[in-house]
């Protein structure tokens, strides 16, 4: 146990942020944590875009259907980048860059870009802030693609809002560990939802001191429900990313 | 600045391990860090699985063609598992689960568990101890696939090897921010490889000093070279995702 673990275990989403204005030299210092981070083949296959327009950050709130983003201390989209390495090629007349389009190179990008957003959130966390990741701006990749002005190559894949908290909300309980965590193989399990009977009791009791008035559901049934759930716009990844010449192949 | 920062920006890879053991404290630990990570929807779509059969390293470590993996203190794998919650659909009778076959639920596992090991990763490095993320699992899927006996809807996307480190490697250079962090759009550059020219004398020295007999060659170099790199096995990574019902539609 230490402090960073500490941090760690005490980590929770913020969606709700103080005015206090964040300075260049921590957004300076914050990608230069999210560089550290370790990175597929030394390849660097991602970039980081920090959105400053009010009018640019209101799309994606309205993209996102969460209009709290338009009030983020700051906030960065994190996408997978062939483009820049592409370019590297181009320049030195590779001509043959099909490889670009296979799976591999598109989960190497992946990848990298979400390990430096987690990296990224630590450390927003170590300096007294808060964040909230925002997978929502793939309820329309293609608007997110419009507004960025992302050429081929590239595909945005998460976003991390961040700012001083003002508000303090409570730790979401997590599954028992034998349910996520094994050993040398996936086993079998007999019953998944005996097994978790006293956990959804805890995140039933977890929502209903969150809000009394809002609907209470215990974590089964929000795994049962989720799978009649398909946001229009999420059933048109696929495309989009290859339209953007990635994960093809 | 502070020290959780401070110990972000000195990553660096570690292969080589001591013979000290890694208690099932430090496991247990390392398992409750990787689960308070953000999870999608709190859907936490993802698994890990502990390699501790030794016979079981040694058929990873020669999927990866890495042979220091036999002999990492502990060896996690991250896998995006919808399967547990296709489990407890089925025990509600829920029949229609297809939705887990599209792109969105196999982008939304991958996440999660990316994340998850990447703050694994920092929590390790708090601790005392190095780690090396093993994207080389993926150069055979479907070997992994059968070793760990992963069920549909279950995929492999990253191991982490971890211990005490018995090696000092140099800190890796990285690329100049202006050319991975950008402002509200992704911007035209006139030329890539010109402005990497400092960048790549850096990484050239960086070679240079660390091994004098090996091969020595710019960042634009090895992008070059990365076009015409086409691992047999890494070619098959949609196809063996799909058969794991993942990322089809």
């Amino acid at each position: 146990m230490n402090n960073t673990i500490k941090q760690q275990l005490n980590h929770r989403t913020i969606r709700q942020f103080t005015d206090e204005p964040i300075s260049q030299e921590i957004i300076d210092t914050l990608v230069s944590v999210a560089q550290a981070t370790s990175t597929s083949n030394y390849m660097q296959s991602y970039s980081i875009i920090s959105i400053t327009d009010k009018v640019k950050k209101k799309a994606i709130a309205s993209i996102g259907a969460q209009p709290y983003i338009e009030h983020v201390g700051h906030l960065f989209i994190f996408v997978i980048d062939q483009h820049r390495n592409a370019t590297i090629a181009k320049e030195g007349n590779i001509e043959d860059i099909e490889v670009l389009q296979t799976f591999d190179r598109m989960m190497i990008g992946y990848t990298d870009a979400i390990l430096a957003a987690q990296n990224t959130m630590v450390a927003i966390e170590s300096m007294g802030m808060g964040g909230v990741f925002l997978g929502s701006i793939l309820n329309d990749a293609q608007a997110i693609i419009n507004v960025l002005e992302l050429p081929e190559y590239v595909f945005p894949v998460l976003g991390l809002g961040f700012g001083y908290p003002n508000q303090e909300p409570q730790l979401k309980p997590r599954m028992p560990q034998h349910l996520m965590h094994f050993e040398n193989r996936y086993p079998k399990v007999d019953s998944i939802t005996n097994a978790m009977c006293d956990y959804d009791e805890t995140v039933t009791e977890y929502y209903d001191l969150r809000d009394a008035n809002k609907r209470i559901d215990s974590f089964t049934n929000q795994i049962k429900q989720s799978m009649s759930r398909r946001h229009p716009g999420r059933m048109q990844l696929k495309e989009t990313m290859n339209k953007q010449k990635l994960g093809i192949k």
